[in-house]
């Protein structure tokens, strides 16, 4: 198992020095606290428990896995105490309403938190990542009054929280969703009905376990228009505002995954189980989407942080492992084959990942600054500008950054050949816990469907050109700049084009809305090359100014152009495949019947 | 867990109806054996046991794994049971001598076998897949009288075999390894030294073991020069041909992995062990390579099982899945949704793993139709000219093949949402198993090196022309065709650009070594989509002919035009990235020092 290294020189360059977070959080009041120091502080702290507390359970997690028993779920051992030390040090409350607790730092704070206990091990930062979102749906959309009772005990980590979506039949299409919801004389309802793939759904972390749960009222118009929100909890409050009676859920069973074994996905049976609406009746769906949009901004952080795991576990093994010479001849002549770094495709492995990387953290703490804009900006057309573009990024990080994860975590295995299909090295289970990121939180073929369905031709463009518009700003202050050329002309040719194909893709679903699917992913695809080119290009920007102004840290710099250079020459032409595939059209996916798929056999 | 079907449609199509299989036995005297009749017997025989026997148990085999102690290997329960039926149907000597008990029948149809064997149970197939490497390198490299003592218990399957090559500090670079041999008075060796990732080391099926060692004798030149070949057996024959003494060897540990439970991969430990030098001294790599060619198309299969499998799950998961509705409206009404392969996108998965299964399995069975030629042809310049195309599409189709099994594995998970990641389905077991295909037997940065570098250059591009020329002829033969046009056109461009993208590639190689390994991948890649482009326009031919000379399977006919159009127009595509990567050259990747991959921690 490698160990994990929070690598923090990166996201200073990424947050103060590429996004300037700094002056971020000073231009919003919301934010003033989250001073230099103050980061500065929250970033040692979180990478000395993810190194020393989280990583080395994350092998365990995967070994053990979670215990099914009529009375509850066990996580593997190490979890609970981590857990422990994790509410100890505050780490809960960080982004949350001083008001119940909380610490009152940025959302976008609390995402550098996320990403390094997501790195340091996946499976165990799920139990606060869903809390988390529990919280989130409960402060935006809960009564005064169900604030004051939830989110104290949420806030201080003393429980968790889970959000019940998914039934058997219905997982993308949550308007076919079941579970009832029954009306009691005193205002409470009794819910009733089975949900599956509920990740946290009970363990033995917390004494309670809050479940925001989607299910329908007696009188609910069908589809996805009569779904409303209600909290659950596996216990009542009590009249202290302690625990309770238990209420009348419980896990059924627990399901065998492929991976992130560490965190229990159960099944989750409320039978008649006591619940509160949270929000209006029947626009629970619209609720969730509060929630759903930073559950997809954390799935796609999951992308970054397996493709950082690859990389780390990846390149120590490339610089050990002696096997084969340089082409050029023998690079260190005294050892019986020289490192296996030298090779240039084990180099375009490593790159592959490292552009991944690194282009991806960029992306999330830019998407993470329009996060805070949203939430915090006292300027209204700040903040609705904000919106349209996190609005346009989310689908794009989410399918994206996970699709390229899974890419990143196959690569890191790649590295080791044969050895990396062994469990002890640790880069079987990352991919493995990667793999389960295209498909929960809206699959990429739904988030594709999302970006260029609803969002960028639902805008009538309008939503795609609030990002190109930057891009282009960007294109045109550097075009004489002979430094960033090789970045800055081929990145205005990609944004030119990346508005053609939407044109093309636009027109032709006015004849036929299946051109829409038949283009959405490759789109998604295309538009998420597109993203990272724009910042790699700036990013080499940063890096070309503090060489040019005699840094101290010149290897830093260079290191970020050379892997700017790499991502532009060898992993940028992918838009070629997926632009040609855009143009394809739908005819050749509708052509064959559905019976006419199995005439081999 | 799916239900396995046997493709015998599709294998009927390829090997009769494109490939001329009955032609090509008839005209091979060591192959008229296999009239049409017997073959027919063989693929029913063969499907049947696949279906009903071998896929049922692959689950179990997943879910138990083996289980080592001091004494030997457990295999999962009924593997045992079922290698005794295969052997009782006589399935083991298919393809060798009948002087050693052997059916004498052609290699290409042991290929059938080993496809459905490895589509209904890949873990399973890889005790007999094994063995037949060894009795394949006893055949071409054993003394007569290592034959006679060898290969009866094999040919009959009573005894299985290994190869043993990998040690813990060597893997791809086999001249570092270690393992020692001794001459003793009596002309055999003491063997002594540790092997890893031996495939099927140790278990329960057979009685004995017969390996097949790699090792240096005392006076060895170092490096690959150093290399000889010997048998080695878990018991020493005995003077009845039957059981002997234990030998000093024993399966130390075996491996946790990430899939392919079901077989043992064990660490090998040789304390003397008493063995026989096969061929001549310090030459074993070379009597190795015999081997290894054969087991490079074994494992290509191995990509094309894992995406037929993945086919048949997501095929039947998509039509009864319902889940949303048609873009353009509901297709069937009267249900709560509409099954879910009415989505561009679904059916874009579906289709890609399709192409690529049949696809590949034209790519596959044409090149056992090399193996044929090479073994049984009596012309020698037939031979010569088999063994060239042959030895240029066995590292394409090793590694591309592998590749894209993986990516349809992956698809097939995905087509299932949140269910793809659960075991029950199958599919998650499904991309596990698959995902080690592309790094045993030589990973696909290997197979690279050795087509790129080792092949098209070395021979100074004529090994790529013997295939282009092909290509070529194909081309001009039907480029007045105008229902062929759509595919002619294109490969007709494509086959002019390998040539001249191998050519350029060819020119910085000359100033700088390097040039090969950064553009060897992207090369195979795209020799690989380039081959199923000649390989999905043949079929098309076919397809086009059938159709219009009236065919009663129309359907059929017209379901392969269908998916060699959705080959051209969204798979092959993906051609544009790789060459532009292929021409990117090296610089970006070699700009790097090893020292500053890791400046961001």
């Amino acid at each position: 198992m490698p160990d994990y290294k929070a690598p923090l020189r990166d996201l200073r360059f990424v947050r103060d020095e590429l996004l300037d977070y700094p002056a971020h959080y000073q231009r919003l009041p919301a934010c003033r606290d989250a001073t230099p120091d103050v980061v500065e502080a929250i970033l040692e702290q979180t990478a000395q428990f993810c190194e020393e507390v989280l990583a080395p359970l994350n092998r365990v997690g995967d070994r053990e896995g979670c215990i099914w028993s009529a009375s509850g779920v066990k996580t593997p051992s190490g979890f609970k105490e981590a857990y422990r030390q994790y509410v100890g040090l505050g780490m809960p409350s960080l982004a949350h309403e001083p008001e119940y607790g909380g610490q009152g730092l940025p959302e976008s704070l609390g995402l550098v938190v996320s990403e390094l206990v997501g790195e340091a091990n996946w499976a165990w930062g799920m139990y606060p990542g869903l809390a988390h979102g529990a919280m989130n749906t409960l402060s935006a959309h809960g009564s005064a009054e169900q604030r004051a009772t939830w989110l104290p005990k949420l806030v201080s980590g003393e429980w968790t929280g889970t959000m019940c979506l998914t039934e058997p039949h219905c997982g993308s299409d949550l308007g076919l969703l079941r579970t009832r919801a029954e009306p009691q004389a005193d205002g409470s309802y009794k819910i009733s009905g089975t949900k599956i793939f509920i990740s946290a759904g009970e363990h033995d972390l917390a004494e309670n376990i809050v479940h925001i749960v989607l299910a329908r009222l007696p009188d609910a118009p069908p589809g996805t228009k009569g779904i409303s929100l209600f909290i659950v909890p596996k216990f009542l409050p009590g009249a202290d505002g302690g625990l309770g009676a238990r209420n009348a859920l419980g896990c059924g069973s627990i399901e065998h995954k492929m991976g992130i074994h560490g965190n229990a996905t159960c099944v989750m049976n409320f039978d008649g189980a006591t619940g509160w609406l949270i929000g209006p009746a029947n626009e629970g769906l619209k609720c969730m989407f509060t929630f759903m949009n930073t559950a997809r901004l954390g799935t796609a952080l999951q992308g970054l942080a397996h493709a950082e795991v690859a990389f780390q576990g990846a390149l120590k093994y490339a610089r050990e492992r002696l096997q084969m010479r340089a082409l050029n001849g023998p690079k260190e002549p005294d050892k019986p084959a020289d490192p296996i770094i030298v090779h240039p495709d084990v180099r375009r492995m490593l790159l592959t990942i490292k552009a991944f990387a690194e282009g991806n953290r960029a992306m999330v703490y830019y998407a993470a600054r329009l996060v805070d804009v949203v939430r915090y900006d006292e300027d209204a057309a700040a903040r609705e500008e904000a919106d349209t573009l996190l609005a346009f990024l989310t689908p794009i990080a989410k399918a994206f950054m996970t699709e390229v994860g899974f890419e990143c975590a196959s690569l890191g295995m790649q590295v080791f050949g044969g050895h990396g299909y062994i469990a002890e090295w640790g880069m079987e289970q990352n991919a493995r816990d990667s793999r389960i990121a295209m498909m929960y939180e809206g699959t990429t073929g739904i988030q594709a469907l999302d970006l260029l369905g609803r969002k960028v031709l639902m805008s009538r463009g309008e939503m795609l050109k609030a990002f190109t518009r930057i891009v282009h700003r960007f294109c045109k202050a550097h075009e004489g700049d002979a430094a960033l050329a090789e970045f800055v002309a081929p990145l205005a040719a990609l944004n030119k084009e990346w508005g053609e194909l939407t044109m093309q893709v636009g027109m032709k679903a006015l004849q036929d809305r299946e051109e829409v699917g038949a283009a959405a992913v490759d789109y998604l695809m295309y538009s998420g090359y597109a993203c990272l080119a724009y910042f790699w290009a700036d990013m080499a920007r940063v890096a070309q100014a503090k060489l040019a102004a005699g840094s101290g840290e010149a290897d830093f710099y260079r290191a970020k152009l050379a892997t700017a250079r790499f991502y532009y020459q060898r992993l940028l032409p992918r838009t070629r495949s997926h632009a040609a595939a855009i143009q394809a059209g739908a005819a050749s996916l509708m052509a064959l019947e559905a019976e006419a798929f199995d005439l081999g056999y």
